[in-house]
């Protein structure tokens, strides 16, 4: 059915649980059409039930294989789970550079388990556009685990742990040094760390080493009340799996239990509601493209004017037009 | 001397080239000091002459050993070049990764160089507060060549491409595939490719998989009348380091014989008012945090209201205030 639905309705239907009003939604929050942001501001309020997952990672560390067994093993707890996989893009063209490969082959058909690819096309930072839309559509869909999956290196990362209750960073056995220190930078971002591919020999020396990093950076850890747990798994044999669900059910009690989950969820909302001015911002000055904002490109491009200077005349433009 | 300078007179000692004034204003502009506002606005107005050269490339590809050469090649051309290497941090202590290494031994001592540390501190995208700013200060105190280094893989290249007139992306041979995989995503902001290493007996492949992936590429390439190359490069033996300074060079000059120069300075004039926007609200954020944006966020927080909706009301609250 090719018809077309209005946004309203599909929110009663997401909420049902229907996926095909689901996808809808999702591709609708990923065009960024203002037409649904009614229905979108709708679900927002009736979302906040899902637990919500952020697994990150250097490439080549086996996330993907990992997420796959992890939805398999919380699909067996009962649960129903919704995966979204950031997919980094082309800048230029917004092609999808890993989202065509085949993924999670033996889930398809369960209902109970909904996995969507969204592309980054150049967004900064680790999440593509649409990302915590997403989120709220699967969490009033009624997925009780929502899993945010990105791919990267560095401060994208960051993101993930704003967007999500519990952050999972996996760690394989082998890759090289300089990968290493750079991840450094995000390992105090875990609350639950996985060496994948514990079959191999040098595993248990990435173990030691990241319990051993750990440790160092302990007192700093932004986990009050929550011990880190450096967990081995080996997807393909489906070793660890269940460990690393216990993990984040743990970590999703502790959360509740100290109240570090109402500090969470001031994180997101702060950063969310920050991206949302972010965005009405870059619309507003697309919008004016043609007329006022040219004028203040051309001033900061010949130099009579700094890009501060043309953003504070940018924001007090806005003010006097709408 | 630790005495105040007022960011004034400052001003006229940078463009003077005094490093001791430099070294102050980029502290002051990477410390994002309200202070330092109008200082940094004359600075922005009186530059624009020096060549920013972006060099970007995944980590363990040898660029930080590459940045030292070339910077040596074009002191030995004449040209006063500066060097900012962007390097990752942690986001929740801010410090920095990699920034205790020793760089450049034997170029300190030099006045016609200047280098310069900064830490990402979580910042979104490749670049670190201030990046742009400082940028403009060594610009304005009349280096010919400022170079930007990041360490980084995916998204945070973009910024650098939003922010440099010559775009330069070192791969290295024998990199994972994964990694590569990842790279593809970037392939296409290089206005000039360098494979690293080449002494290494798997680099001409690396560099033949390079120019095959251009060569599909190369019909979406952004650089129309420029042929981007690839150059192979052992730093180490300083083999390749002059062509990739002509590369620079004449990839400069192409720029300016098409005209293209002007649309990337459209370009960077537009991130950085973007970029300046989204500081102005996030420092706005900040204030009022105690206050107007404490309702928002509780209401946020509570699913009562969206944060699309929030950011509506923030953006309008502003606007009666100042």
């Amino acid at each position: 059915m090719a018809s077309f639905v209005p946004s309203g309705e599909l929110v009663e239907r997401v909420c049902a649980g229907e996926i095909n009003a689901i996808a809808r939604l999702l591709t609708r929050a990923e065009q960024g059409s203002e037409e649904c942001r009614p229905a979108l501001d709708e679900i927002y309020r009736r979302a906040g039930r899902a637990h919500v997952v952020g697994i990150t990672g250097v490439p080549g560390s086996g996330k993907s294989t990992l997420v796959a067994a992890l939805a398999k093993t919380i699909r067996q707890s009962g649960r129903r789970v919704a995966i979204i996989a950031i997919d980094p893009s082309s800048p230029f063209t917004g092609g999808s550079i890993l989202g065509d490969r085949i993924r999670m082959n033996d889930l398809t058909g369960d209902p109970g388990v909904f996995v969507r690819s969204m592309a980054t096309r150049g967004a900064l930072g680790g999440l593509a556009r649409g990302t915590l839309e997403a989120v709220d559509i699967l969490d009033a869909a009624g997925f009780e685990v929502v899993i945010i999956e990105t791919v990267g290196i560095g401060q994208g990362e960051v993101d993930i742990v704003r967007a999500s209750h519990t952050t999972v960073v996996v760690s394989a056995p082998g890759l090289g040094d300089d990968i290493q220190a750079i991840k450094a930078g995000v390992l105090e971002i875990a609350d639950i760390h996985v060496v994948s591919k514990c079959d191999r020999p040098d595993a248990n020396k990435t173990i030691i080493d990241l319990k051993a990093m750990l440790g160092i950076g302990l007192a700093l850890s932004h986990n009050q009340g929550w011990a880190v747990p450096v967990l081995a798994t080996s997807a393909p044999r489906g070793e660890g799996v269940a460990e690393l669900l216990d993990a984040m059910l743990r970590h999703r009690a502790a959360l509740e239990a100290n109240g570090g989950i109402g500090a969470r969820r001031r994180l997101i909302a702060e950063r969310r509601v920050l991206k949302a001015a972010e965005a009405l911002i870059a619309d507003r000055f697309e919008r004016h493209r043609g007329g006022r904002v040219a004028d203040l490109l051309g001033g900061v491009t010949g130099r009579r004017m700094s890009p501060h200077a043309a953003a504070v005349e940018l924001l007090n433009e806005i003010r006097m037009e709408d």
